[in-house]
């Protein structure tokens, strides 16, 4: 099976309708006209963002496209198409490289209907190095789009989901970190399957000023929207949501609350919005089965405070993921 | 100097205004409306289009660059932007690493100002591994695109440039072929800098039927063309464009053929046209000071049949790179 035969074989069946995609025959593609449209990309790294070596592929592509489409959900675009760039584990049996990309394409197919996107194109490549997978998703543009950098004073700060789920597992990817069965599963599947909310992403911008998702960790992306919108942030570290089955490992101090605030790779949303629009909100995330929890307040003073239960100010040594 | 600073610093100088790349500061970034777009992605990849540990990451950055130039060129379109996938080598040393960004960015600028395009976003990873860094190219589309798959039954198949002079950098570059200083340099200086005539390409709606660039070999890319467009191709083998000093080498047989037919990388254009349109062609490519030769013409049979000057049917076990 050579690259073409490859890319009719798995490829074409994801394909955008070929006005755009031109049957993924050719150099380029074209894109719609009728709307604005946003761009945003993200790329994986085996052994970071996926486990080394890992046996299934098909997490691996839903992953790709589940860290973009919470890019695009933070800004309240509406996703419908994506190009790729993968390198493909050089297996000197052919037969392992084909199985490979038919599970990767697995992954995309079942995703791509979850989420109503498709392909528009895209370039392979292999090797012999640990795999780094990019996306470039594209999505429409909402009545507003929601950036970091519009967070008003007196702005309630909500997030949705569950914090530090993701960094658990990965620790215990890393064996850093030993819990029964159930619970390495849980959250193994939690860093391996994220599950970002782009159904009420695509709604923010009919309540939310400021938007980002936790990608580097929860302090590191507010600590983003504070600095593009020249403000600061309060928010209360007992009201910041954890699973049952984190709390239980805080209460017998398996795990540090530190690490969860900056662990990263959540792929929920950090929004902030007017506190008129509160009612909306939870009316929303209702209707779209979100758990949004209200963490905190947009403050005049440029300056990250995270404060205990006692109103004591907490201060960590690093916000969260830094590339460098 | 965290990722943030690194953005600001190298990066934002390189960025479309403000309305599109948003400062660089957002999950995403928004693409012009007012013309219909193209997108094109390609990846490279280190020790395969770039030397391994390449000393001088301003070449990788205008590689990284040009390959996707060459994609859009064929399609005659017209590029103004473009989004980043880096991954970064991960050196200890963090002063190496940030003089590293610091010369692909400058690489990045002198090519922004020879092709007239500007950054719109992107991503950045760290690897221990072998660098793969993708771009993913926006341009407008001309009042007509080329595809592959529009070779007319007749039509005059065209390349530009050279053939052949990229692949044998290549061969120099792993060791596999020494010639003299000078050789060596000039061979190594075409495969690490494609210089693919990217204005040319943007006025080949007005005269091509079809194009491709010639990244896998130009027998394989000629076959792209065929296979899309149903039809076949019958070309010379005398008539194929060298330089000067590969046509030296070949005299002297210190080259094969064969290679140079299929290595790939020239990044040139391959397109075909109506015999009526030659006049127009010719005077284009002399005005854009480009060489074009006219090596054969499309067929009706579904063969790519390549002549020697005795019009002898040469044979070929491969016809160029596939990448599986």
């Amino acid at each position: 099976m050579n690259e073409y035969e490859v890319i009719k074989k798995f490829f074409l069946p994801l394909s955008l309708k070929k006005d755009f995609s031109l049957n993924l025959d050719d150099d380029a593609a074209l894109l719609p006209k009728k709307k604005q449209l946003i761009v945003g990309t993200d790329s994986i790294v085996e052994g970071d963002h996926f486990e080394k070596n890992e046996k299934n592929p098909l997490l691996i592509a839903k992953k790709l496209l589940r860290v973009n489409l919470s890019d695009l959900a933070s800004m309240s675009a509406d996703p419908f198409g994506y190009t790729l760039n993968l390198s493909l584990p050089n297996y000197k049996n052919k037969k392992k490289l084909i199985n490979w990309i038919k599970l990767f394409a697995k992954g995309l197919k079942q995703d791509q209907s979850k989420y109503q996107i498709k392909l528009l194109g895209g370039d392979t490549v292999l090797t012999k190095g640990p795999l780094i997978l990019s996306l470039t998703l594209f999505g429409y543009k909402n009545k507003k789009i929601i950036k970091r950098s519009d967070a008003k004073l007196d702005d309630d700060i909500y997030v949705t989901g569950n914090i530090g789920d993701s960094g658990i597992g990965y620790k215990i990817l890393l064996k850093k970190l030993k819990l029964n069965n159930y619970l390495n599963n849980f959250y193994i599947n939690r860093h391996k399957l994220p599950n970002p909310p782009v159904k009420f992403g695509k709604k923010l911008f009919l309540f939310a000023n400021s938007a980002t998702d936790i990608s580097d960790g929860l302090l590191a992306d507010l600590n983003n929207i504070i600095t593009a919108s020249k403000c600061g942030a309060i928010i209360m570290s007992e009201n910041i949501p954890f699973s049952k089955e984190t709390k239980s490992l805080i209460i017998k101090k398996k795990i540090n609350i530190d690490y969860l605030f900056t662990c990263g790779e959540d792929y929920q949303l950090i929004f902030t919005a007017n506190k008129n629009n509160s009612t909306k909100i939870n009316s929303l995330a209702k209707k779209n089965s979100i758990k949004i929890t209200k963490i905190g307040n947009i403050i005049k003073k440029r300056k990250l405070v995270i404060l205990n239960k006692n109103n004591q100010e907490l201060s960590f040594k690093s916000l969260g993921f830094k590339h460098f």
